[in-house]
């Protein structure tokens, strides 16, 4: 997910104008034209920095300077000086708030990500650790991004991305196995073919039909048993990937994935996860 | 916080963009063209209903027909239909992830922000609940709307709104009082002035200096305590608003809430609130 | 009303391509690619500057040098340079006219503003002038931040900015007082909350149903008497702040201004006021 | 000027968000949600109405009525009902502001073009009264449209128009005719191509090098006389035109309008002309 | 590839506002306000029609009525009505030329492309025909949706869609093994992983390091086998896709394709296509 | 049409921006971050260069150092290198097809413009050769300039440009002379008049009424001559440009250039023009 800085910039400022409004009163009446200053941003909790490329690009475009004292995917101390900033008083001020709800939203899902990556590691386990399309709309690009930072896997992007045949699609199309056929013969070969399956008796067929993996979603450990099994007995263990998804929680998580499951997938970790505390202290001032 | 339903239909629509990028293929390769469908949004737990006004202005804006079994600020329950949405069968598919993202965020933070809102009640006091700038870049009208919903109180939109002078502000200016009185004189007469103090011996001063609100930041009940008699005996306490704000959690908030205090500020309600799990189910089909 | 140089930009080179359309193809006939040259700025009457910042800053972000030879609020003279420019020679002159409407249109505002606020302070008084929501569409940044630089008080920035019940409200409410108390009860404390009155009756209706502000509309200043002793009686007068408003004209500010009234409001200021006369003059070609 | 509907929608609505912010919050607090309203436009003064098209589709675009009274270019009479406007109360009374600052711009600038072109008629010219690009940056579109319902021209709309070469070209050129016969030899055939004269010298200069029209810049009535003669003698006369701009007023405008002159051109109809005062009164209600 | 019909109107008018400017000035002189019209889309060569969808969703958001004639994919024959149309005449006039810029750049892809699949067909082959992303910019949607109702294939649609190593990231990482493998290990599961060779000895190692498809660039139908055999001998052949690409025209399409090749993707599709010649003609007009 | 620097900048950012998606996951994959490369941009077979500026606007704006080896309109020669880039590769890798893409088809549009121009000075007339305003939706700017870098004329730009009478304006209006008539009356002075006529006997009726142009649409080169002849008959020959379109290839050119026709205007140079072969190829490489 690489974006030439330029690009990124853009995505970036929107957010800070959309926290500016007609402009910052408060800084305007306070601080002087021209007065400089220093600042650290600190992080006031352990956990997984993330967000530091995108904070460093957004106020370096602003014409500040920024020294990095951690990158993307470092752990973080509890009063640990991530970044320090200097230049414009009136700039800083103003965009405080906007790179502090980024570094902390970015870093929350990262410590969150990290966690359940840590979990599958001591297990000795494999299996990857990916997001959903929760997302918080516009921050698509912010908390996919997070979660590759936190080690896990960014799933689709959009509805234009891998083919993912959910439920919803069978209950239109009428039949697992004609939705799945249908989408094989007639998408695009650069595409892989998920499809969602809510019963053991699903995954071969899913399979069968050219599925290239198979999300089991809301199983039991006990239904995944029951859903490999069958894999095995139509001959397709191995050929089609696994992806467990519904009901998994950081708690249970290595009960899911111990079971020969390539991925586990949790929507909250990019819906529900606690922001990082975060924040920001100016060091010094000099008039202009 | 009212947005005519065409301004308004333009935010979310660029959410639907985000998510589609080049078109929904899963959709266009299962769903036939003209086939229409009906589909129930679903409440999976107890929490507080927001954003259903937002979800039915999309819906109807992609000409789906709506309707809406709850409204906003109504408590749901488990398995809960909250909405009725029939029409286009593709574009329902296609809209669904959109939607859930909204209104689960919405419903969200709108239930963590009851959940306080409530225990004030219980404690017979009247102090505000109210969030803070840690939104979502992007989302600010979404979560402050939330918030609302929940019975909180939106505080600032943006940084044009209530000047509010925070520890950073008062390092470039050198002095609260001149911070504080420099504003009072030269902001417009359309504004508040709120003053962040973080010494118990400020109070006094920031309402000497003109402040028509006291932020009494990262204050032990006991600190507040002795603000509010600092202030008693300055002559000030009852004409000017307190805010406490800072290390306040669901579980410690009536001890801050029950000390004088008009209004309590958390940020976790926009920055850490778990969506609520919501989701899709199509009910019926109909092929052209 | 502070805007980080990098967001004001944005803003201005959307007005520069307003004009150019697919490019200006005079400069593109007649000045050679790689040309530089040095122009002046000329305010060609008395006035108040207003725009400069605006104006090095879009330049500036074309590539240009800017010397500004005079500040926002000063006041011109005939003849009187108020920027030296320098650079690529097409840029120039493509931006000319972009920059002189944008220069011409503040600082017209500004002079109008200033008129006023001189009337009030040879008058000794203390009221404040302000503007009004009538700006010019899409201008509301720069016809506000001229009426700053002249002296003015912005009033409201946006419907979501300070409340203001207004007559239509109040034909909807039905009655001004649950209009007030309704407001009161449920706004955020961030917000103060102003009353437009229609009737000497009025005003200490008003004041007792709780608003911060009351804006005495089209009275004349006998009217405006009767509203202070009206106040007075009922024991609020000095606690509510009062604002002026319609039918206010330069000539007879000074009889509305010396009613103890704390602001005069007028639409005219950003509505109405005549473009300062200012020009560009080449004064110098570099062939590449 | 023909804009499909749509697209001028696009435009009309980004001023009501402008206005907005995160929404109207006193209507929100103050009308009731469902409740609807009848409200009229009125006109507080003689002058030509112009905008009313575009308040239409504004306002029907956001799902009101609207019965429009009175058409562009109408005259206007104290008190006169322009419009009247149905439907959802809390639309009408947050896209109030925005519609009467579209509509009293637009008329102003009719009303003061329309006052140009009768004393024209009354002196039995036939000289064409045009503005210039001195419009307010955004609203070109507007305040050229209001132009030409003053019975005015609309002269170039952008910089990719008309070819117009004025004096810093010249300066950077370094030669009037060399600039023309460069402009003449390279420009598209679908161009005309015109120049701007600071000497009568140089007038039929200009016409010898291949100009379509000739700008006579800040002549006199007398120096306009000798241009002219000077194009008699050197056989151009006629067949070029004629345009006179610079130092021209209402009260002067004749003078300069006699004198053989095809156009006359004046910054101010755009950049100085004063709003005409229109209101809005809400005339029922209905709750919901 | 389905978007729903408000996000698609958005893109297609802002293809027409492009194209109108300020405003249609010659519909505006020559037609009346509130004249209706009807008119008739016709292709005047044989082809196959794409962009039928798109008119009509830019068509009817115009408030146009359409009846569709033919529907995309279909065939078209010289003098074939394609689509009828009626409404507004301006509306009409305003919007002929962007609706046929639309239709013959599309209808002219998918003919380009029906052409090859014919060849491949009537060769009872197999082979995809694909195309590139050498799409004009900004209209890779309409570009890639034209090669679908060809019969082609769309290949990747962004740079964030399945992993494709060329040679110039084989050059940056030094080897192509290390590149394959180093994407095999970290990439999202959901993405496909193809290489580009250019040497037959790379097309096993590929396969060996990973790949899921091998691009075969600019080979010779001789390499081709070469590369087959390769494949052959170290066990891939069948287990990875082939993509042919580089040289292949209309003429040598089938030299390319009968190798047991997967895919041929070729760029002159939407690079260089034809434009389809199609027209309207008004055939009924109605004064108001 | 000249544009400042960074007026473009954002044009073509936002083509790359379509390209990129959430970003460009192979280079992201493969390539280190920091690591810098060299790289040439390659003209595989004869043509004109243009978008050699676009490209090079486009490459610096994104922090890349470019050598431009050719300039718009240069000639090229198989295996012509370009430009040489260097920079941060991943930044090379990702613009990398965007920057063909617009080099390809603009230099196309040029070298298909060329080919006629060539052919009319070879046989020593002075027609002008034109596009039309069949250009790629979005890439108007791209499409005339790549023209006139050929050598063509830009004809009109936009519907807000030169008046254009053609068929269906006519079949509306009921009568080509009243058109033209309403059109001359009413129409800005800064525009030229120009009309289709699809009969001989058009012609003289079309000059009759004012028309500065004459378009002679789908006539063959004999009629061409009978409207020449009509017009001389009449006396406007001479007096009128006249321009003939429709049915024109590079290989009849010359049969209607040499008709007295003083433009001839074809859309294949945009609509249909063959891309140029261009390609990158990474030079050099260095590790951070």
């Amino acid at each position: 997910m690489f974006l030439p800085r330029k690009i990124l910039e853009e995505k970036l400022r929107s957010m800070l104008a959309e926290d500016l409004g007609e402009g910052d009163i408060t800084t305007a009446l306070i601080v002087p034209a021209g007065a400089t200053a220093e600042a650290e941003v600190i992080c006031k909790e352990h956990g997984v920095a993330a967000g530091i490329e995108e904070a460093a690009v957004l106020l370096e475009s602003l014409g500040l300077k920024v020294q990095a004292l951690c990158k993307d995917g470092d752990e973080t101390r509890v009063n640990h000086v991530m970044m320090r900033i200097s230049g414009d008083a009136r700039t800083i001020l103003s965009v405080e708030r906007t790179v502090l709800n980024l570094l902390s939203r970015m870093s929350g899902i990262a410590t969150a990500t990290r966690q359940l990556v840590r979990r599958i590691l001591k297990a000795k386990l494999k299996t990857k650790v990916a997001c959903t399309r929760k997302t918080a709309p516009g921050l698509l690009y912010f908390d996919k991004k997070a979660v590759l930072v936190g080690g896990g896997d960014t799933h689709r992007l959009h509805l234009d991305d891998m083919i993912l045949i959910k439920d919803n699609h069978i209950a239109v199309a009428g039949s697992l196995q004609d939705a799945v056929r249908n989408a094989k013969e007639r998408a695009s070969f650069s595409k892989k073919i998920e499809v969602e399956v809510t019963r053991v008796a699903d995954a071969p067929r899913a399979a069968e039909a050219g599925a290239d993996l198979i999300m089991l979603d809301n199983f039991s450990p006990k239904q995944i048993e029951g859903a490999i099994k069958a894999l095995e007995k139509a001959g397709f263990f191995g050929k089609v990937l696994l992806e467990a998804s519904g009901g998994i929680t950081a708690e249970n998580l290595i009960e899911f994935a111990s079971k020969n499951i390539d991925i586990v997938s949790l929507g909250e970790v990019t819906d529900s996860a606690r922001a990082l505390d975060i924040n920001m202290r100016v060091t010094k001032v000099l008039a202009k």
